[in-house]
Order: structure tokens, then C-alpha cells, then sequence
């Protein structure tokens, strides 16, 4: 039981928009246990789109297209969907009513160009679009479904959801039961990570494992096929269970945990408040706690302290510290979290301190180091990183560290 | 002459994430006047990935894949090549010196799985990969080429540009002249904007023009064929002068310019320094101005003052305006922008307090309601604004319009 999407539209192909639409769509399905096996990006072009079309009939039960549904003449997934399994196009009065009524209620004319939009394969059902003027329809033919949406994200997060995933579930009510779960780990590099696990894996074939790394984290994606819900379910706590044995506080949560979110509850939790220096991150470390909803509750705020006399002014880390040691040192990180957890007032302070490149790096002091400091009433803990590559890569991998570090912290 | 790219890895269409390679592979041909018809993503599947380039070889001239390089077990991109086309699996020795290099200059050991990356098809270009233990391939056969690049977007988007690019550009040398142009605008919304031009676009059949809208700005994409690149591209200076009368100030740059980049160039050219002071953006502001480097020339820091005893504590702003306007007011704002220019002794010094949601709002004060303030040493400028959507959609715009509002004053 295999689905395919079909993402039309040049926009694609010439690079100026990146297709998001087809991972909201495979999320959604994977709700209902459907797997994507194809995704294919085709212009606005209806030879090669009806030759796409055949080929997903072919492969696939289901196709989801997106995009292509407008009024201008870049818009041909309606005619090429009746080409592709030759149907006439007939008009669909109720799709004409809708859009005359949504025009007129926005007091826009009716261009000629809309009325497109009304001719759909004879024989689809004509899904109406109250976010939109584009119908969407869903097409049943040799027991396939193909359904063709709105390109627009907003009205296909719509439509999707409210008209084509309960179509398919009635369509098809005995789909074998998928369950996921996805564990985050933070702190092991990809390659020592896999050999970690290396034993666990092939000691689970019945489970499909991937690791797949991001700037964010390390994932493992644990998925299981059963019979049953409750099976699929027990396979993932026996194996969530093994993976948390060989992996301890290297796993920081599971499936849509973040690593600020769950440092956040576990501040919120006991009592905790914390305010982050930054020099090289710029913010960026701020940036990533306040995107969690509810961090007022835990995060006090901080201080960019971009420049050397920033340092001194508003954290008051001792001059004489930035001249011996310099602004990216171990004695300078100390005093930032100190500072700002001071400043502050709060129950804890980071400091991060480093050069992010690509000038500003020596011998003794490359592009890429870093030191972090956290502060607490008692102590103050340092790290430091030799990081790689490139400017974005290095902040963003500092304030990850330092996200890592905060949590470690919070554990123990 | 047309491009195709496969996307590998189970991770997209596990929905686990978006492809974001494959545009950026999009705009690097297109730099040389190669376009793309096809864009396949397919999981870590030796059958379907076999499939894919049988299929890609059939109707296409350049095929780039992405991802299926590393390690582990799941990737398969080599001897799907091999597979697909017929070819041995030999040891490259070349590979295997530079993987022992690499991993034993960062004091990593030699797993074993690592040892399958030395083996390519028969045949193949190996191209070391100085940013990662991966080799890439070129594959030429039967007049096509085959570049297996890695997934990782960092080492991928520089081993497309360095290696395969002029490969590709030595082995076709008689393209067609393309040339393009982005004019970036700042400050209209998309249908006002394509309302504003319509006439342009309608006098323009020559260009392929396209208008993108992303959260950063809206973008109008012009492409010019011709037979020569002189020709092409003074096709496109006096389309973009039109557009200049257009739209003035709403174009912001061209091109790879960013909105912070060009603020930063600005601030430099008129010596002029910056400090922020953020509330509900939290740091996104700093770390989009840090962002670019070369910004410590202009940019002092500033204060992330997520509560209001941090507003009043750091920023000076006085507890008679918290209490009798809320964080949330103009006079607020103003006292921001005015105390973190004092504090940081900066030219300029913005301020923005507002309401990200979900909570927090209120039918005086809704979710979206968003103030910024700038202000030198004359005067504050203040705008209000209510924006729409989710908390990071209105973080994110919140500060691209501070950015906007400060490029907008500089030009002035």
C-alpha cells in the first residue's frame, strides 16, 4: 500500500522555492500508516507530467499532486490528469457556484482564466476549497486514488487533513498498523553512534532503524509493522528500552522533543532561571531558548556582548582578563556567565565565547574554538571546542553545545 | 541538454526532513545553463534506487544524486550505480589514504564500515572530499554523466561548485547563453507587488520572470536567453532599471544580497555603530545582523530583555511606563531602543517588544501586536505592527521588518 507525490510547479525546478508541501504530506500519512515510496518534482509541463502520472499508476495505490490548479495557463494538472487516463474534462457546476460566490464575496471579477478552474476529469469527485478558488479532487480509477491539491501550503495543510486523509482511512480500513518513534540523542557523532548501535540493529530485523543526523540532533528512527496498534507499540518500548541502556543521557527525548523544550521543563521544574551571555552566537543561543512557548517562565534574557567593550561595560568582565587573555579564552567565558548570571539575577548563567570565521583566527587561536561556561551559585564549569567548517556551522554548533552542556548539568 | 537530480535517503521521505539539496543543485545549473526536469527523492532502497537511474539514464543527460555515501548500512548509492549500469566495485586506493588521513588527524578510529567508502564503481572519477570521509564520483557513460555527491548540505555545496561544476562545464562547452537576476524587495506584500508590475511582466514576453515571496523578502526572478551572455545580460540591466523606477526603495538588493548585509555595508560606510535590545525575538534580530561577518565593524551587542525586571534592570526603562503601558506599548519600545543605545554607547539602538503567542494575548493586545522603535541621538522613530500566523513566523517577521525599518532610515 504505497503512495507517491507528484510536486508540480517550475518553481520548483528553477529553484526559487524549496517543496515543503510534500514533507507535511508524508507526515500526514504516516498518521494513517502510509508510506511514501516516490516523491518526483515535474514543471509546468503536461507531457512531462502526464508521462509522471503513468508511471506513479504503475508503482503506486495512491498519488498526490500539488500544485498546478490556478487559473493561468502555467496551471495543467487537471488536463494532464485527464490525459494521463484519458477522460474528457467536463464542467462541474458546483465548482463554478463556489467560485463565483468566493469572487464576489472579495469583490474581485471573474477573469475568463478562472472558469478553468470549473473543467475537472469526468468521473472525479470535486472537492471544494473554502481556503482558496482552486477544487482539489480525488480520482478512483483500477483501484487507485489519485488526489490533486493546492499547491498554496495553507491550502493544502487544509485540505489534506480535512478531505483526503478520511477518504483513504474509509477507503482503505485494513492497512497493517505503523508505529514510529524517533529517539534524540545529543553529544555522539554520527559514525560512533552507529557503532554503538551496530549490535542493536542487526539484532532487529524486524524493526526499520535509520540514524539520520541534523545541526539539531542525532536521530534514530525506530519504525515497527504489526498486525496491531498494541503490537507495533510493544516492539517500540522494547527496543526504545535496549537503545536507552546502551545510550544513557546521550538520549535527550523522543519523537517531537527538542532539546530547548525539554532543558525548558526540566528548568521550569525545579525552580531554575537562566540568562546567556553571548559574543560570537550573537543571539542566536537566545533565539533558540525563547522559541519554545512558555520560556518566560524559566529565561530571564542576557546580553550580546559582540565587542570587547561590551564585555567589560554591561558584564563586567574584568579588563584586565581581556587583555591577558584575550576575548575567545577560558578566563573571559568564566566571567561572562558569571557576569550575566549576576546581572541578571539569575539561578544560572552560560557564556559563550569564540572566533565563528571565517576571519579572526591565528595559530594559537583558530577559526572555530569555543569556550562555553555555565554558572551556578556554587561553581562555574568550562568547555571547550575546537568546532569545523564554516561561520553559520560554528555558532550553530556552539549554541547546541551549550544547549548539551546545560542539559547535562540539569541531570546530574 | 537536461539535468535530473535524485534525492537519497530514507530520512526524506520519512518526512524526517526537507531536501533542501536539490534546490540548491537547481541554482548552481542554471548558473552554467543547464536546467533541471526532474527531481526524484527515493529511500535507501537498492531496487528503487536502481530503478530511479536506469529510468534517470534513459531520459536524461546529467543525472546528480545526492546522499548514500556514508557508512552504515543503509547507504547504497555506489553499488546501486554499479548495479544499475553493470559495473565492478573496485578499491580505490586514493579514497582509502585520504579516509585514513582524515579520520586519524581528528584522532578518530577506523570503524570497519567506514572501509566501504574506498569502493566505487568501476570506471569513476573518485573526488576526495576534503570536507568530510565520503568520496564523490563522476561517472561518465554512453554520453551521460553521473555525479554521486554526498547529502550532507555543507560538504555537497562545496564539492558541487569546485568539482563538478567545471566538469561539467569543460565537457559541454556550447550552452545556450541563460543569465539571470534577483531583485530583492523588502516592505510590499507578493500581490501588491505583482500588482504594481503586471505591465512590466506583460511587456516583458522575452524574460522569464517569476515572483517569489519567502520569509526573508519577495523576490522577482528574471531570466534572459540568449545567444550570447553580453546579449543576455543587457537584456536584464535594462529590465531591472525598470523595475528600479518601479518600485524604488522596496528593492532592496540583487542577487545574493541580504537585507543584513546591506545594512551592514551601510553602517560601515557611515561609520555608524548598533546595539539591540530584544524582547519577544529573543536574539533572532542579533544573530541575523551576526550573521554576516565582518559585523563586529558595526555591531556592539545588545540585550535580550525577556521579562520585564531585565527591561528595567539592563535597559533603564522606567517601572512607571511598565506599569502603567505593559511591555508591550510604544512608550516601552521607545525607552528600549533609547536605553540600549546609552548602554552599549551605539549610534543607533533598536528596540522590539511585542506578543510571539501562542499565550499571552489579549482583545486590547492581541497575539501578533508588535512595537519597534529606532532611535539616534536626535530622535525615535516608532512603528507598529499586527502581525499574523505562529510564534516563529512572528518572531521571524518582527525582526525582518526592525531590519527593514533601520535600511529604510540609513537610505534617508
Amino acid at each position: 500500500m504505497n503512495a507517491e507525490i507528484i510536486s508540480i510547479g517550475n518553481e520548483i525546478l528553477c529553484g526559487n522555492i524549496i517543496d515543503t508541501n510534500a514533507n507535511y504530506i508524508i507526515k500526514k500519512l504516516k498518521e494513517i500508516n502510509l508510506t511514501v515510496q516516490h516523491i518526483s518534482a515535474v514543471g509546468d509541463e503536461e507531457e512531462e507530467l502526464v508521462a509522471q502520472l503513468r508511471q506513479a499508476f504503475q508503482r503506486s495505490r495512491i498519488i498526490i499532486t500539488t500544485g498546478g490548479l490556478g487559473p493561468t495557463e502555467d496551471d495543467i494538472t487537471f488536463q494532464s490528469i485527464a490525459k494521463a487516463f484519458g477522460l474528457k474534462l467536463v464542467k462541474y457546476p458546483e465548482a463554478e457556484e463556489h467560485l463565483i460566490k468566493t469572487l464576489t464575496n472579495i469583490s474581485i471579477a471573474i477573469a475568463p482564466s478562472n472558469l478553468k478552474q470549473t473543467f475537472l476529469p469526468e468521473g472525479s469527485h470535486c472537492i471544494l476549497n473554502p481556503y482558496g478558488t482552486a477544487p482539489a479532487l480525488i480520482l478512483e480509477k483500477e483501484g487507485r486514488v489519485v488526489a490533486a491539491l493546492p499547491g498554496v501550503p495553507l491550502e493544502m495543510k487544509h485540505l489534506l487533513p480535512e478531505q483526503i486523509i478520511p477518504f483513504l482511512q474509509k477507503k482503505f480500513p485494513n492497512l497493517k498498523q505503523r508505529e514510529s518513534k524517533i529517539i534524540r540523542t545529543s553529544g555522539l557523532g554520527e559514525s560512533v553512534l552507529n557503532d554503538k548501535i551496530k549490535t542493536f540493529i542487526l539484532s532487529h530485523q524486524d524493526l526499520n532503524i535509520g540514524i539520520y543526523a541534523t545541526p539539531e540532533d542525532i536521530q534514530i528512527q525506530l519504525n515497527a509493522l504489526a498486525d496491531t496498534t498494541a503490537e507495533a507499540k510493544t516492539m517500540l518500548d522494547e527496543a526504545t528500552k535496549q537503545l536507552k541502556g546502551l545510550l544513557g543521557d546521550y538520549i535527550f527525548g523522543y519523537d517531537q522533543d527538542s532539546l530547548e523544550g525539554v532543558i525548558g521543563d526540566m528548568l521550569r521544574e525545579k525552580g531554575l532561571t537562566l540568562a546567556v551571555a553571548e559574543s560570537c552566537t550573537g543571539g542566536m543561543l537566545g533565539e533558540m531558548i525563547t522559541a519554545v512557548p512558555g520560556s518566560s517562565d524559566y529565561f530571564k534574557g542576557g546580553i550580546i556582548s559582540y565587542s570587547g567593550e561590551i564585555k567589560e561595560k554591561l558584564l563586567e568582565v574584568p579588563a584586565i582578563l581581556l587583555r591577558e587573555f584575550g576575548e575567545v579564552s577560558e578566563p573571559v567565558a568564566r566571567a561572562m556567565a558569571e557576569g550575566v548570571r549576576k546581572k541578571c539575577n539569575s539561578s544560572l548563567g552560560i557564556g559563550i565565547t569564540g572566533i565563528a570565521g571565517p576571519a579572526g583566527g591565528s595559530p594559537e587561536k583558530p577559526v572555530g574554538l569555543v569556550y562555553i561556561a555555565l554558572a551556578d551559585d556554587k561553581q562555574t564549569l568550562i568547555q571547550k571546542y575546537q568546532l569545523q567548517r564554516e561561520r553559520q556551522i560554528i555558532r550553530l554548533r556552539a549554541a547546541r553545545r551549550a544547549l548539551n552542556m546545560l542539559r547535562l548539568y540539569l541531570i546530574n
